[in-house]
């Protein structure tokens, strides 16, 4: 949502006076810190809304996918932050004249889900809605290190790093439209072999976020910043510069564009997506240099497209995008102006 | 919403799988319980979602009450398990349109309330919805005492009992409706002397549940077992049964009825809101016959309007009103017979 960004601190400003707990962080980071008590770590709370029409389209696809998704992607603002997920919540609204099936499908993929990450479902509520359903989806969960890695810490120098390719979950939607366009009814998987259009469509419908990296890395304690790629790099990159008082510079050439995406858009498009596409729930994250030989290792293991796609520099620096012959661009999306304006009045 | 304790019980079922976490708790109380470490108190949590159109109507009062009563309704999920709040989130869903006044008015309420109870906000979403503003409250929470108090604890014996009067809520409802229809506008608080009328609409739109009593009865150990009546009695009361696997006998001349309800309903009608109306928010628990000193000495202070209103009976005994007269009436509300055919099945 255009303005969101604003518009949170704005509240947060409003709010100053109803100070966070001891310990505990204001809105901002991708999932809220509380204090559980003298040397105990803290828990890690997040909420998120996901409401037909607006974060998904049941004209697309079959309903089961709903509830993968919801988990999927809040839980992915815990490993987001270093953490495990622990437990989770649903609140579920539910329009007038929905059908059972309906209802079952989403508590039933969201339970699957709930059992694949290993954070069970421990309370929630369901009511009606107005139009369309409605989930709202909490996740808890602890840091696998001492401390949760925030937004905030990124120092000039660090090198940004993103966990895995990006562009595939725009491609997918793309594909999902087009496939709806095309026969009048919701894709559903086949059987057969899988299409670049698949993988995308499973990357979009089915989002694999990558808790155990985001774990580890927490754990180790390598990241300085990180948070998950939720609206795209184009927006969060920004998000994170503006926590870390810092810019940045990301070269074009490093940027790991998903292969089913370039397949199915073409590599112009296909860029495009992986800077602004959003919902690729891969993690973005700053290392300094003498980790990335520990950061290597783990990814090694856990997340073999992690890449290197550029450095954080002074806030002075702004914001930048070098493209494939090395020169300067502005960066994509429009914000940067009102983003550097703002960083600049920080400094 | 009918059928939802049903669909609920369905869905704990299926999910047995993914168990909750050691010492924590399924669904079914107000809250869940979390625990956070070795002789550490356990977390609270509660999600709740206040839908327009569903759970408020922007056409009845002014949208600063939307913040108030979503988060006093749902920090009364906390209180009722002896709880004291000590966090919320707020996710916001917006519609196309919605003007900044609005999401303003909302926000700052919320975040009245949120200081008000001592829970300040600390995180939360903010989105489009498809249509009305959607709110989901998530309040965190430590029991005051060293457990939380369970719906489950009740035992034939106990006494019943419930915090204040009941009713006002419902009528407030049908005045802010008559209003409407008289004026066409939305109901304005005005400066004039306090009609019943207008005690009613604010209990209706600006409910103060008894935090402080909920965390009082937790920490002092007196309930068997504990729920806020926000469904109203006739369908809270059997919840808390089934889930004591209890029985129950209730005295109509024993039932707090509030004066507000009486003056503005007519007696009958306002027993009907007392029993069925909800919204209330106040407590509903059990207190064993030799914690009946102890409670009435925390009552006198902070909840002046606790009333006994029936007495826990063996399962199968069923659920009784006794009306005026002392004649045996059936449950009202109709989930009687279903109720008593999933008690007896437990028993």
């Amino acid at each position: 949502m255009s303005g969101e960004d604003d518009l949170i601190d704005r509240v947060v400003r409003r709010l100053a006076g109803g100070r966070p707990p001891r310990g505990g962080l204001g809105v901002g980071d991708d999932a809220a810190v509380l204090p559980a008590g003298a040397d105990q770590k803290p828990f890690l709370v997040t909420t998120d809304l996901f409401a037909e029409g607006v974060h998904f389209d049941r004209r697309l696809a079959p309903d089961v996918f709903i509830g993968w998704k919801a988990l999927a992607a809040a839980a992915s603002d815990i490993g987001a932050m270093g953490g495990i997920p622990s437990a989770c919540l649903l609140s579920l609204g539910v329009p007038r004249g929905t059908s059972g099936t309906v209802v079952e499908a989403v508590f039933r993929s969201f339970g699957e889900e709930s059992r694949a990450i290993g954070a069970p479902l421990v309370g929630g509520d369901l009511s009606r809605s107005a139009k369309g359903l409605i989930l709202d989806v909490v996740v808890l969960g602890r840091p696998a290190g001492k401390r949760p890695v925030l937004r905030s810490g990124a120092r000039a120098g660090d090198g940004i790093w993103v966990s895995g390719p990006l562009g595939a979950s725009a491609a997918g939607l793309l594909s999902l439209q087009k496939a709806r366009r095309r026969t009048g009814r919701p894709w559903r998987p086949s059987l057969r072999a899988a299409s670049p259009a698949t993988t995308a469509i499973l990357a979009h419908l089915r989002p694999r976020p990558p808790l155990a990296f985001g774990a580890a890395l927490g754990r180790a304690g390598i990241p300085t910043a990180m948070m998950d790629l939720s609206d795209g790099l184009a927006i969060d990159l920004p998000r994170l510069c503006l926590a870390s008082r810092a810019g940045a510079v990301v070269s074009q050439a490093g940027l790991p564009v998903h292969p089913a995406a370039a397949a199915s858009l073409g590599r112009a498009a296909a860029l495009r997506a992986a800077l602004g596409g959003g919902e690729d729930y891969e993690l973005l994250f700053t290392v300094p240099a003498r980790r990335e030989g520990a950061l290597l290792r783990l990814a090694a293991r856990l997340a073999p497209g992690c890449r290197r796609i550029g450095e954080i520099r002074p806030a002075s620096a702004g914001l930048r995008l070098l493209d494939l012959l090395g020169r300067r661009r502005a960066w994509p999306g429009g914000g940067w102006d009102h983003f550097a304006r703002r960083a600049r009045s920080r400094d």
